[in-house]
């Protein structure tokens, strides 16, 4: 029995969406011609309940690293000290999560749940545990651990929006943390182990066998529980994926839209959707990862990445690569002249109801 | 016979670039893991002729306006003075071209050529005529005019580089416009009319044929000249196009890189390539516009979008999109710190000879 439940997500604002529809037909640019940035910020006006929509004040990134038992068994190109070893590297600016936030005008929080390592305190508040059992022979958790790890998402997503936060934006480290993400979004899209199985950090063929039967174990185990999500957490996660999906669920249920990364942040969305039915609305896709989940789990959302560029890094830095054409939107949307206040011509009556493309 | 020829393009510095791949393997993700941003930031190596990158300086647009004869056959959504009214717009800061370069940090130049209206002295200094003849039944410009134009806007890339530019983006901004650009795109890719026809600004059906019969008929006149790119301008281009011409071959020849916007400035780049022959190697597609042209451009050059949102506004629109990513690739090679440098460990031996997928 779980005493996690969260309560009804709310929906996006309609009427600002239809605000936001008749601003963009009334700018100095043939409707429609903008194409996607369009779509962007009538979803973001809907998100903030307001026409046009505001410049985010806030973007926060928050990176949730944890270890994995699974990567004793030599499923990962890198050593399980790295995981440990980049939080470092985060906390002192040098990682690809430190540039592509300064790039893109966002903050980061680093949140270690289950690093199998000492982290500084400001990191390790809300540790669970170090690591996690190995999925494909015994749970990842404890009951006690899975609510923990969500609870703990869920209050580090109201930290950030009662701070401020207007668009969150979830990244991962872990070394091994592609295989747990890789049996959640099997065994939630109803996949084989072979349809899911990616390269992670760079893996040879070898491991990559190693990767497949270990997914293909996990997922036995993982079929058991299907329709608990609590459960599946519990069996196939880890605290730092349980406590992403706490976090994403949250972050709908505060009304705050969140910009997605790759197929760790995705397989945690999956499961938060199944927590927080309809959470997925307050959700955009920055990237489509090149792991081979990645279509699996945007098609599953019903999701349209923004960017594909073939990236499969983590840490949020996809998210982060997007979210200046995000932040293009929102601008566009609320900066640019209409043809009454520009003086420029619309277009020509005949052509004006003809059809749209 | 034609006094317009260009130097020898230069080839952008390989050294620079296989220092870039270097430093690529040893910052503080797994090789490969950034996919695009990985590549794009030692294209810019390589161009800048330094590893790592310099971020860019001085970004700069540069939007060649003007009017076309074949906009009073009814080829446009819009009425031909809408060309003078967006210069008025892009000056006073409201149109999607301000907006998306002050998100992007790049500044911005106007460039009349061809307006069929009065414009300011700063916009029209170079000004060759008013409009163009109407392309499907006669020459857009004279032999002096092409001349004029294509060295208008050689001269406008020598003075922004010699003003420091170190990535120029050419937009576009001309009522009637794409209907010439298809017209070179079908000449120079040998395509046929309805493969390059697109709604433009929107047309509707009737339009639509109005516009693919006025592209047959001046298709029938391009071919004649096809072998000839200054003769090819003068017959079916335009001031504002075959000035882009001139500018985008001139970046060239000035080792400085383009970010390429939609089938307008494309149409430019596949006459350019013809005058200065390798001046693609200096240009990056900054996305793939909506337009049918558009991908024939692209597979022409040989070039890949960085983003493909659909759209098809012009004015540097997408390629401005795509200049934060651009930013974010020069961005992530200069500043992440290496593995050395972080102290973080590498891949396992056995994993470090494996596949690099």
């Amino acid at each position: 029995m779980t005493t996690i439940s969260f309560p009804a997500v709310p929906a996006p604002d309609e009427q600002a969406g239809r605000q936001a529809v008749a601003r963009q037909e009334q700018l100095t640019k043939p409707v429609g011609s903008l194409g996607r940035l369009e779509e962007l910020g009538v979803w973001v006006a809907a998100r903030q309940g307001v026409s046009p929509p505001r410049p985010f004040a806030r973007p926060r990134v928050v990176v949730f690293a944890g270890d994995h038992g699974i990567a004793a068994h030599g499923v990962s190109a890198y050593p399980p000290e790295v995981t440990a070893q980049m939080v470092g590297n985060f906390l002192s600016g040098g990682a690809a999560v430190n540039v592509l936030a300064a790039n893109a005008g966002a903050t980061i929080r680093v949140v270690d749940l289950a690093v199998n390592a000492d982290t500084p305190p400001v990191v390790s508040a809300r540790k669970v545990r170090r690591g996690s059992g190995s999925i494909d022979r015994e749970d990842a958790l404890t009951q006690a651990e899975v609510e923990a790890a969500i609870s703990a998402g869920r209050a580090i997503a109201d930290e950030e929006v009662d701070s401020g936060a207007d668009l969150l934006i979830a990244g991962d480290m872990g070394i091994g943390n592609t295989t747990p993400a890789a049996v959640l979004i099997a065994a939630l899209t109803g996949t084989e182990p072979v349809a899911v199985v990616g390269r992670g950090t760079g893996i040879d063929d070898t491991a990559w066998m190693r990767k497949t039967a270990a997914i293909r174990d996990a997922l036995r185990r993982a079929r058991t529980v299907l329709n608990d999500p609590v459960a599946l957490l519990r069996t196939s996660a880890g605290a730092d994926i349980a406590g992403l999906t706490g976090f994403l669920a949250q972050a709908a249920v505060r009304r705050t839209p969140v910009l997605l990364d790759g197929v760790v942040v995705g397989a945690a969305a999956l499961v938060a959707e199944e927590l927080a039915p309809g959470a997925r609305q307050w959700w955009l896709a920055g990237h489509r990862s090149a792991e081979p989940g990645a279509p699996l789990v945007l098609d599953h959302l019903d999701l349209t990445a923004i960017l594909d560029l073939g990236m499969r890094l983590g840490e949020g830095s996809g998210a982060l690569t997007a979210l200046p054409v995000l932040t293009a939107a929102v601008r566009v949307l609320g900066e640019m002249a209409t043809f009454a206040e520009a003086g420029v011509a619309g277009p020509t009556e005949a052509e004006a109801s003809g059809p749209r493309p």
